[in-house]
């Protein structure tokens, strides 16, 4: 039986941990100071596709007391990364998994380097969730899971056995799991939005419908949008301008909706610059590509992020 | 003679009017709904040169009864522009000066339109005030007027008999007046401040100390005053990299200063971004310069604007 471990049950791996818990998979969940909460009570999702709750939850509360691991799924804030990553080698089994379902770039390479012995696979999460208490997770919408396996520098790596192991372990939950043979494609892909919404949401202190509504804002997530197609050509990723104009009538038609940076900025809580803007900044000035936009809404959100945190 | 009237008898326009009428001119003031208070009660500047009230100030609720001008001293908001130019082309003399003290650009050419008969200098305000009651101006700082006679275009302009009217209105005052002979080169010499401390100041919550401590606050000020000194060159105005330096270290050790485009923002009320942001901005690309970081928050100012005013 597979052996699977969640490091970072929050919003994003208390929900894809819990449908594995819930499909009869052997999951066990670091949740540090709540572990015991959670042992007692339970794990609860509210969902938009019908609330559920995992009884006799495998909680922990320090990574040491885990069980080898087949796959680690790992959803902690990417500034977490290079904590958690050693405890997260130790974990894995040799030649198991490492499932970093993560916004942004450059967690990969952070695992990848701690356990030479595991295959690291890149998760995208596409849901709107948010954790909502001691053992409460609020799942408002979509749930999209698409994987791609990590090779070094984010070179195409195809489909894989690790692959395999993770869409095989979600097979029988509802969650829908598309295999991607580019990491690097799926993230441009995902940055394509999460650069401009998650940026300008911040800065604007705007959610996507008030950005849409206003010609400003629509500019601006234009002329982003045009940034990172660009370093994504660069990068051998062609997107193309169609995948642009479709992810913003999408967002035009969405309810207004508040970013996860946007979450975390209203919370107070540090925001994710580096991961979400600073890493495929970098990437595309190192392929020479202009990214003016961009970097002056990295710093911006660099600025802000100093003031959250000596605040 | 001369004969002075203040419209816009704010921040600006009342300290620099007061200084006149302090000195012995008969100087009109345009007061609108306060006129009858300013004149029962007079009108005081607290100044860190010292206090001083102008009794038996001439106010005026409406322009309509002020009397025709030799110098028209306008000193509103530059939206304002539009509304009050046939009025004041009216009030002036022909063959009078009126002297616009406003930030930013491309006032000067709405004022010329209007009074085709009036020599229009424009004036840049090196003060720190604000009017802090309903006839009160407090005035924390500096308080020099630079001078510099308006032509089409902004073409430069020389010494004028305008100016000379100007200056030798003030030569009875502390007000230390400069005279310019190229009003462009002393708007973008201005703009080179401006355009960075007071976008980022809004943009990011800011004051002048907070931006200069942040290595990315000075980061994009500098970005932002490179983008002006090529604009400034294109436009056949050399302002040169020890300009930037100067302006970078003068403002690194003044006291935390919030700019007035912040005042006007923490007060709820429009910001100047057109004049400040947006003629130097169009200026710019007319001319083939590259502004990117500078449309970027152009777009941004734009969209928090919209914001105040829909509010």
């Amino acid at each position: 039986m597979t052996t699977i471990s969640v490091i970072g049950a929050g919003a994003i791996g208390g929900y894809y941990g819990s449908k594995l818990a819930a499909a009869g998979h052997d999951v066990h969940f670091l949740f540090r100071t709540d572990a015991a909460y959670v042992a007692a009570h339970g794990l609860t999702v509210h969902s938009v596709d019908g609330d559920y709750r995992i009884r006799d939850v495998a909680t922990h509360s320090t990574i040491d007391s885990m069980p080898a691991s087949d796959v680690v799924l790992v959803a902690v804030k990417s500034d977490a990364n290079d904590a958690v990553a050693p405890s997260v080698a130790a974990l894995v089994k040799p030649g198991g998994v490492i499932l970093l379902i993560q916004n942004g770039l450059g967690g990969e390479p952070v695992f990848a380097a701690a356990a030479p012995q595991a295959q690291v696979i890149g998760g995208l999460a596409f849901i709107n969730s948010e954790r909502t208490g001691r053992n409460e997770v609020t799942h408002s919408g979509n749930g999209g899971l698409t994987i791609a396996a990590y090779l070094d520098d984010y070179r195409p790596a195809g489909l894989t056995p690790g692959m395999q192991v993770v869409a095989t372990a979600y097979e029988t939950t509802t969650v829908p799991v598309t295999s991607q043979p580019d990491l690097m494609w799926a993230r441009w892909s995902k940055s394509l939005w999460n650069i401009p919404y998650n940026s300008l949401s911040v800065v604007l202190r705007a959610n996507t419908a008030e950005m849409m509504n206003s010609p400003s804002g629509e500019a601006l997530v234009r002329t982003i949008m045009l940034e990172v197609l660009a370093a994504a050509a660069a990068d051998g990723r062609e997107i193309g301008n169609d995948q642009m104009e479709l992810m913003l009538a999408v967002t035009r038609d969405m309810d207004p909706y508040d970013t996860s940076m946007k979450v975390d900025f209203d919370r107070g809580r540090h925001i994710e610059v580096e991961a979400v803007v600073g890493e495929p900044l970098r990437r595309g000035l190192r392929l020479g590509v202009p990214m003016p936009t961009i970097e002056a809404i990295y710093r911006e959100l660099c600025f802000i992020n100093d003031r959250i945190l000596i605040s």
